[in-house]
């Protein structure tokens, strides 16, 4: 039945190796039982690290909710700080799904706490922000990050290495993967942690799957309503 | 591939005519793609309503997942207090996912904010306690609650007035149906309503597909670990 | 001495009625002791009510804070929910200043709770968001709206009505004033009520011409960096 | 006068051991004043420390509640994490005070903050879901606990150490012992570290002999109600 | 043996009637079996309503703390709002129990949710931000207040009236005294509510002589230390 | 224009070396476009360090604003814990500021979290208080402060040592000098540590000044009402 789900992934930047590193992580997951592919924003920046960057993310990312409306069932934001996420939520009908709420609140289902790995101090107050955005200060663990900045997506051992320090120092119960080209490295790293370890898209997935399966959208009655 | 997922849905209580509504309720978002299979608690008491219930539903809980862990891949727990979730989170390293916890943090992505409705104001203490142990407050729009007690599950028009009230005098962007037992009612009030309505049996059912496919679970590093 | 003080006052739409409304609000304050001025943005939507009208303004936003930034010695944003706020803070080293976050700071000094009164039922759970994006959920009394929609700027006797029900029946002891078209507004209201009423423009020309003043400007250490 | 207040303290474990050293705790208290008797939990694990501990006492709480209600005055939960509060203070209309409940928010009259001494770090997230509970958040320090599990109750100065951390590395003013079996050392660690040590049952002696001699219990209004 | 406890009662205004009301109140708490004498303070105001009257209160209360320092064991200041509470933890080493803070945290612990009874509706602001100051928000169903200001303590069938509001419209499960005066006044409006109503000094006595019992006092290690 | 503006800024202590390094600090402010006089408080105690010196502080203060309220248009406290302000902004209708909630409410308008740097870990738990008084807490990195007491006042060294390890270890990005004593080494202080360094009377002076241009003052209506 699922063969005719079909979700779009929007990388909300113009790099296509993380495009396909994205891609090849959802694959992962649907393994052919549903559509999803992943595409560029176009105009978008070459990463999104900065406010700036999601500003120039946002016309590319409306064009492609807009365009694609009637073709797909659902929409996932595929960057951990959900760029532009009420904005879309705004303008289309359809589910939008961002791999931050979506990996962060699916954590709080399965321990104490959760701690989020990312890259660049610069990176851990605008975690924070998106953190108390969505309400899960209480179930913080800690943000770690490593110092360089730059979304890097072969750097399991680094990351694995943070991870346990937010484990062992943090008393993370859950690791959160804060980027999403970090797509692909939850099932080693949750292997050599012993504990979940949580990969955005993916997670976006399984809620936005759930929500085309059964009719459910964001509700339109005031917040994300286009209509004033 | 989903075929080979099996999912047990357990209704705390020893009611066979609201297992069966589950039952019924689950059908409807399973529609054979996948197995889940909803059985009353042996010694559960007819309804859960207060914390005796809950605590009288336990031992039954803890056999059923004992006796089929090997069988199944995830539990459910179908009622909308969660009773006893911590404890089944414990005992098996399966996933573990309660129709109140992942009905209410859905309902928290689809709006600015939920309203559980709910039978009894009896009931409206014990559910903001549970809203509070989610770190929910922030969400919440009301728990709003008919005078008259007793889980019932046709009582479709009473429930669409009280979230009418909800949505219009508490500000509620998307209701939460507050008892398994009113499985099934979701798509009728939605169409009246204009606003998401969320049913958490299959919000249940979303989550614990989602982790089983993946290969998620609770994470056994220290809450929920059994062993000391 | 502060002759030499110029403070550019974007507005975020580009209603060049509001943006003279604002200009006048402004000059009630500065009477010639310092320069602020106030602009349209540039490509701007006729009004700021959806996520949609924001992203459009941001482009022309940003236009205008680096076109002007080293003739401006601040930026203000006059729209009540701050627009692009971060995204501001963050591309010019010049302090910038929302008249939202302003204004309700300035209100957390004059009483024990505020409230904000504003246009349209749809506006009251975005002002939530932002209230609590500022830190501010206890101290506000309540968001009042009136039913209709549209910034408008000329129905002093609506809102005075709407703030005394703030006052009375929600325990509020200040007043902020929701909207930049509010402009002017304030002396009249605060005579009627008896309660002081907080122009958004104005407070934040108090607190960017202090800071300008100073030296003071946003910290560039990690969030609002531009550089990563 | 006092003679005639009963108290049953419920030791929800079935160590005769703990149970003999919470029985001289509670006398270094009462100084026959008042009867105040420990009994172990008929059917109760050997030791409280998972949640399935805690489930597998409630049956033999419930029945000594049942048993004596008519006989003692007021009922005291002799175990650190409260196991079964809720359900003790449904069933029964005579008070119910936990050692946990009553030592944490005593310790928040004494000082700006304290810290919970416990037994193994797998403790710590199950201390910090209790004192959420509570709403004690921002009164807690710290949760320290010592690596080796099993609640010892002749540790002294293990304790001791982990208190002073506690003052000096976390700021706490106050320390609280986190675990029934502690009874005794309260004193003595007093002595040492120069700050109000609270022993969990002699607080709870305390606040439920107040309550029997003005005649204060639970509220039957709702949430504590046995009758839905 | 607690014929030995001697327990001042700082009335902080010099209303000599209200003196008698409160010892009068004491007096059937303590029935003979310890000292507890209430006394009103010398300078302070008619009535502590303002801001002012608590800072005209505070040279009375130091000089009583610390002319009767030795002779008593305890201080409780009888007063609802428990003006100058940190002064007097700060100068004695004896235990200061606020009327306000024992209540309010004994209320938390005997239902869901409390409402004071207040009177006078500008000291609701007040009585909000004391509640904050202990971290009780959570635990608040309302205050809740008479229209006429003027502390008064034979007003019973009113502040009846405003109770039973509390616990039907805003969900209290238990009711708290806001005012000294109301001493006496808990036994018939708890037989009238069918709810627990909590005196304030009734409640400071039980903690006072609990902790005088145990030998237990204010932190001294930095917050409430008089030496800096 | 502003030559009319008078603000009396009121030191609580009687320590005449700090009342002038406050006016100086204030003049390089003021820059003689308004006048801003420090004045110690007749009474006052040698330095505000315990809640005795606050109390031993407001009849000066109380004095102060009586004796001066036609003269001046407005009144700063100069004390980082503003000591006695609510009393101070319910005797006057005239603004009453005070240096610690002007200068960490201006200081959350400037980067992510900020830190308070003091003198003497005596003085954490009681800014801690103070922080969550103004409802700050989610604002904050830290409060740091070197193991000295005494408020000094040429340790420019020492504070930016201490404020540098807030910036680096606490995410800082935002340093508030905690003390009125610390007046005129925000700039050198802010040039080595690359952010924002608020001194609390140039804040005050900047709301101050601000409000009595605009004809702003403190709510009336009921908690900083006089009259009852």
């Amino acid at each position: 039945m699922e063969e005719d789900v079909k979700i779009l992934i929007i990388n909300p930047n113009s790099d296509e190796e993380m495009t396909q590193a994205i891609q090849k992580g959802a694959d992962g997951y649907t393994r052919g039982d549903f559509d999803a592919v992943c595409v560029s924003t176009p105009g978008g920046p070459k990463y999104i690290e900065t406010y700036e960057d999601m500003a120039l993310a946002a016309p590319g990312m409306m064009e492609l909710v807009r365009r694609h409306e009637k073709e797909y069932d659902a929409f996932i934001i595929a960057c951990h700080c959900d760029p532009n996420i009420e904005l879309l939520k705004e303008i289309t009908k359809k589910p939008v799904v961002g791999i931050g709420e979506s990996s962060m609140k699916l954590a709080s289902m399965l321990g104490h706490r959760f701690s989020v790995v990312s890259i660049g101090t610069h990176s851990i107050p605008n975690k924070e922000a998106v953190i108390r955005k969505y309400h899960l200060e209480g179930y913080l663990a800690s943000v770690r990050a490593s110092d360089d900045s730059g979304c890097g997506y072969n750097e399991a051992a680094m990351l694995t290495e943070i991870a346990r320090k937010a484990v062992d120092e943090d008393m993370a119960e859950v690791i959160v993967l804060g980027c999403a080209g970090m797509a692909g490295l939850d099932k080693d790293m949750q292997d050599e942690l012993g504990v979940p370890v949580i990969d955005g898209v993916v997670s976006a997935l399984m809620i936005a799957g759930g929500l085309v399966r059964h009719g459910l959208s964001t509700s339109k009655v005031r917040r994300y309503s286009p209509e004033y």
